[in-house]
């Protein structure tokens, strides 16, 4: 631990969240002639991969988050401040944190991610549930749950009124999952738990704007995908805008009024609103930090934008101008090559451009579906998709801790179901159906 | 799952709370010729014991919570509501639930346990932080972690205003535990968690009225106690009343004032503004409701109260008119016993008096040090009465997944305390000073 007025000379890096990006850059700078700081407003990082998994009470929240402090506890040269970033001041260079608290830097990386976005739909922010932090993932858990509660004791009209509906906008990788993880929770319940409901009374219904599904991917894995979703009872609207949103409906663009008390928000997500955009460093679409290829700030020689936060250059040969896709990878992979470019300064050499190494992309659909894709554009699916998809989530989970514990929970689950957290630590007393988000912290 | 409205002629048995007593009672009846509903405004059962170790980041929430489903999911005659209680109708024998929701019964059992106990003492309620719920434990988690974040970054005058100054009140099982694990917890953050504070800087003082800590447990036993946690750097204020709890403060009965943001009351229980005062049947100390020696309530055949709420007779011989303690053994032990009577009665055989079976009392102050007394006075301690602490501990915890988890949380954290959950859950964005509990949930 180095105090910050104590740094005696040494180059001082400010790295700004500690999620996949800025984990990554710290990590790569421990040991390192530099003295870094990492400042985020929550003191755990979260493994947003596995935030559905959460959110449809399959993990624990522990599970997906790891405190940061465990990261870097033995790293004389790392340290963490918990607090939230207000800005930059760029004449002092320092980050200016809550009250007005102040952080200098010789060298700055921003990785403060992304949020919901909401295309201005009218009620989208104010009545669904998005899946971007823990605290999301925990008050969907807790709403779903009171939902089943609620119609269990109150059964009279609870189709009209939307009690048991549950839907999915968005059908990307995320709005896939959940929906996905929905049904398998509506399974579980009626299976496990002794609610009085029958299966089908409970829907889920996926709505996206385009006619397919997994867009990243390949046809034949969209197609997959659909096939296997549709089999597993979940209703697809594809093709369809949501008009609104609101406590007890949404309305798609066909003016279709589907009655719901539960929206679950994967319809993307936007750098406008965050950090990144009170820093006063131009952006690009959806309030991404411009970047150049070394991953630099426009006009900053000593502050990169990582991750999500920023639209990061895919770099190498043809897909050089290509912007990146908001995905872990990339995260990674960036935040370590900003790392490497602040040690190269430090030691008077020239910057390097990044380039983006494709390791394909995954996304499940639940118990033993899941699709793999590959950058030749091949395909794995169904169980082996699966496998291929929970191995590589266990090994990149941060903390062997974790794998062991998310281990057991997981293996548990699927020899019984018999346990899983549907625990509702909201400690509003009734099951309410006001469709109001209760808060659970 | 059996609706109540459909109970064609068959008993009706409505358990209110599923503490210990009321599962107790609920399990013992699966499989009866009796209609079970067990009311909880929780959906899971909370392992109470274990809740030191939520607040003080050695366990996860859902290690110490099971859903209540889960438990009666197979169990064709018994379902759950959940629900407030807020009344007992006694002309139509019915529990009132919130929004006067209604539950008919023929045979009722009162398990709704008890609630902090503060004595009247100005501002106790306000600003201390009590163990008895989940919900409890957590806030006091994140008050804790955010403690140390907060002096971590602003050293400054940390010790006059009590920022690392933690007074537990009651030196009782509880008070000994939460003391003993709070210790532990600054030994890991300064070790492994790399704050920049001293361990020095870091006080617990432990406070009860008495001269002497862990009143049920033998003078050696307790004597031990005092030294362990004495060596442990535990201060010790025994024979002082707290006087007032402020919010930066707690005065005790000398005129001591200490600076301090965290106050944990571990100074007793209550049974007054609980449930069991709402239902209108007379009452003993701390609002414990009388019961005879079948464990009924004065003036009702057919209503049971059980574990913390009720006032159990020990029973047997020379004991049979002193009161049992409220102890996670009498609420198993009398829950299962009012059961008993019930079937009893609907086969129109006479009730029989409750007997406690003591089977000895533990209390835990840390690692590898605990106390296990037996009956005869007998008393286990060290690493041995520990080991005896932990093995019943996980036999008991509800649960087959619960006890891998948590023997994997603790076989890890005591390998390496590399881990654990120390995450803040509460969604305040900055480590604030202002000794408010925060939201948490």
């Amino acid at each position: 631990m180095t105090d910050l007025w104590e740094h005696g000379g040494m180059h001082r890096v400010v790295v700004v969240g500690a999620g996949f990006a800025g984990l990554s850059a710290a990590r790569a700078l421990i040991g390192q002639p530099v003295d870094v700081t990492v400042v985020d407003q929550r003191n755990f990082h979260t493994f947003q991969p596995l935030l559905y998994e959460v959110a449809t009470a399959g993990l624990e929240s522990g599970d997906v988050a790891y405190p940061i402090r465990v990261i870097f506890g033995k790293a004389d040269n790392v340290s963490f401040r918990m607090a939230a970033v207000t800005g930059v001041d760029w004449e002092r260079r320092e980050v200016i944190l809550a009250e007005d608290h102040r952080l200098p830097f010789d060298s700055l990386v921003v990785a403060s991610g992304a949020t919901a976005r909401f295309f201005g739909i009218p009620g989208a922010s104010e009545h669904s549930f998005p899946l971007y932090t823990l605290t999301d993932a925990r008050r969907l858990r807790d709403h779903i749950l009171r939902r089943l509660e609620d119609v269990d004791s109150h059964p009279e009209g609870a189709g009209a009124r939307g009690a048991l509906t549950f839907v999915v906008v968005g059908g990307g990788p995320t709005g896939v999952e959940v929906a996905g993880a929905l049904a398998e929770l509506l399974d579980v319940a009626v299976e496990h738990d002794g609610f009085a409901f029958d299966r089908e009374a409970g829907r889920i219904i996926l709505v996206d704007a385009l006619d397919r599904l997994l867009t990243p991917f390949e046809e034949s894995a969209a197609d997959y995908a659909a096939r296997t979703l549709s089999g597993r009872g979940i209703e697809l609207r594809l093709g369809h805008l949501v008009r609104a949103v609101r406590d007890d409906a949404v309305e798609l663009d066909d003016g279709t009024v589907i009655p719901t008390r539960t929206v679950v928000w994967a319809g993307g997500v936007t750098v406008e609103g965050t950090v990144a955009g009170d820093i006063g460093a131009p952006t690009g679409q959806n309030g991404r930090l411009l970047v150049g290829p070394d991953l630099t700030v426009e006009g900053h020689d000593d502050v990169y934008a990582v991750g999500d936060a920023a639209a990061v250059p895919w770099g190498g040969g043809e897909d050089a101008d290509k912007v990146c896709p908001q995905v872990a990878q990339v995260a990674i992979q960036s935040g370590a090559h900003a790392a490497r470019q602040i040690l190269a300064r430090v030691a008077e050499r020239p910057t390097e451009p990044f380039h983006y190494k494709d390791k394909g992309i995954m996304a499940t659909i639940g118990r033993r579906a899941a699709i793999t894709q590959f950058r030749s554009g091949r395909v794995l699916r169904g169980t082996l998709g699966w496998l291929a998809w929970l191995g590589l989530h266990l090994v990149y989970l941060v903390g062997f801790r974790n794998k062991i514990v998310v281990f057991v929970n997981w293996s548990w689950r699927y020899l019984s179901w018999g346990s899983g957290p549907r625990i509702i630590v909201g400690e509003e007393s009734v099951a309410s159906d006001d469709g109001e988000p209760l808060a659970s912290g």
